[in-house]
């Protein structure tokens, strides 16, 4: 019996981005016993994941160096682009057999540039945004919607069963993004759609707690009404998921659909509907402010005490 | 021991409109054994629950006159405007103690004209709008969304608890109908939210089952997306629940809305789109129509093979 085949050797990972989402999903993969690289804007996460074990990185190209596997945790489609693309950048330091996993909520198209990019120099690109929020990356069961080559995918799996529940490859590279994009489109208007039947039965004179109850029982279930329909109830706005990162995501939805040639009207709509709440300074709400601001009687400095 | 005491004394029910929801509910009344009057404009289904045992009444006036309960289940507003006022109505027949049990999907205004009307005559009414479709009505699983006295409500339990499941008191006269109204906005608007999700999709090259699955698993779950979206993927429009029946559920909806100073923008976009796909022929498909018609590729031919 030889003990060096019983023995596991994990690929080293580099973690770039340990925001809200990511210093979690970085925490989880330490304690998974992988050897975590990390690099990130601020340093006070730095420090705190370097104290847990991981190694600090002064670029994005060093630690695409130092590493087997890279995954990118950022908030917008410039933060990945420059992590990328940038003169320090992860394509700065990659090589054939890399795998690049970009794990932000980004454009499709981005997606397809970093995977071609990656082909390019041989290294393997994944698109595998998420959802379930920082809830979900603490507990480690993140919905992983994953774009690109199935065997690259495969590769991937051990990893994201570290980090995810519900871990599913959709396509080739941008597919990923493409249904993150689909996922936000539906969660946004069924906010409205809640959102007007509220206002419309307040407004009647209905209890919205037996609304709630009586809509939650029919063809009108969703997460959303059970979730977002206690939070208008109990008229709570702090995030969970905030108002201006859901208008990004509609961008990149309605960007994607042009370049489908496809008609989003009510996602447009909406869209609008987020920038006038982040115009009017309401962007650091959690987006089920959407279905309280129609309806004039909500009281959004509840959530301010 | 009083033998009398024991046997259950069921009041005459009057049922007016035997139509695809009308006709099982009657039926489940027959079979749970209430003496049933029946009126109803096709002889057909007069014939067929006249030879269960029901009785039948010329006029809704005659009807009501020998009934204790009446329920009247009918398409559209104006039909229960002349069923109720008409001379030879229900109120030409009505009398002080009868429980009027209006189970159609009508304006929340047209509810309260009911009510008052029945208050100056000494007669209790009820609005109870159901959801659950004709396969609701022949399980007797109905929900019931109901307005008017809390008495009277309580009165017509023993009866709503024959044709439903979820049965539920949500206020004073019209806020059954302003509960199904709300429904209705939820369901269509969850309707385009899908239809639009998976217009996307499928032109970014996604397959649409995995679509439906990952997205079924997250926070974009609702029964809308489960039932209608297998909807999709079959390419089925069969009726179901047409077009034509949830365009006037909308304008219903935004009638109270402007009623009530109330802004449904989305509700109002759906309700064109819906005025569409009448004015081009599809009032008779089933609503899910809504979601395919959007991306240019469904195949409507499909359920007419």
């Amino acid at each position: 019996m030889n003990m060096a085949t019983e023995k596991t050797v994990r690929p080293v990972i580099g973690f770039i981005g340990l925001g809200v989402m990511g210093r979690p999903m970085a925490e989880n993969l330490l304690a998974a016993g992988y050897p975590l690289m990390i690099h990130n804007r601020s340093q006070a996460a730095v420090r705190a994941l370097a104290e847990m074990g991981a190694t600090p990185a002064s670029t994005s190209a060093d630690l695409a160096r130092a590493s087997d596997i890279v995954i990118t945790m950022l908030p917008d489609t410039p933060d990945v682009e420059t992590v990328y693309f940038g003169s320090h950048g992860v394509f700065a330091g990659a090589r054939a057999g890399h795998l690049l996993v970009d794990m932000s909520t980004v454009s499709p198209a981005l997606a397809r540039r970093i995977a071609q990019r990656g082909a390019e120099v041989g290294a393997s690109c994944l698109d595998a945004p998420v959802s379930g929020g920082d809830l979900g990356a603490r507990a480690g069961s993140l919905s992983i919607m994953a774009g690109g080559n199935r065997a690259d995918f495969e590769r991937a799996l051990p990893v994201f069963r570290v980090l995810g529940g519900q871990i599913k490859w959709m396509g080739q590279a941008g597919a990923g993004q493409v249904t993150k994009a689909c996922n936000q489109i539906i969660v946004a208007l069924t906010i409205e759609a809640i959102g007007e039947a509220f206002a419309l039965a307040r407004r009647s004179g209905i209890e919205l707690a037996d609304l709630r109850e009586v809509l939650l029982g029919g063809f009108a279930q969703s997460r959303v009404l059970d979730v977002h329909g206690q939070r208008l109830l109990d008229n709570r706005f702090d995030p969970g998921f905030r108002v201006a990162l859901h208008r990004k995501d509609l961008t990149i939805a309605l960007a994607e659909a042009d370049a489908q040639s496809t008609a989003l009207p009510v996602s447009a709509l909406i869209h609008a509907m987020f920038n006038a709440l982040v115009a009017q300074g309401h962007g650091g709400r959690d987006h089920s402010y959407l279905a309280a601001y129609i309806d004039g009687q909500s009281r959004p400095e509840a959530d301010q005490a």
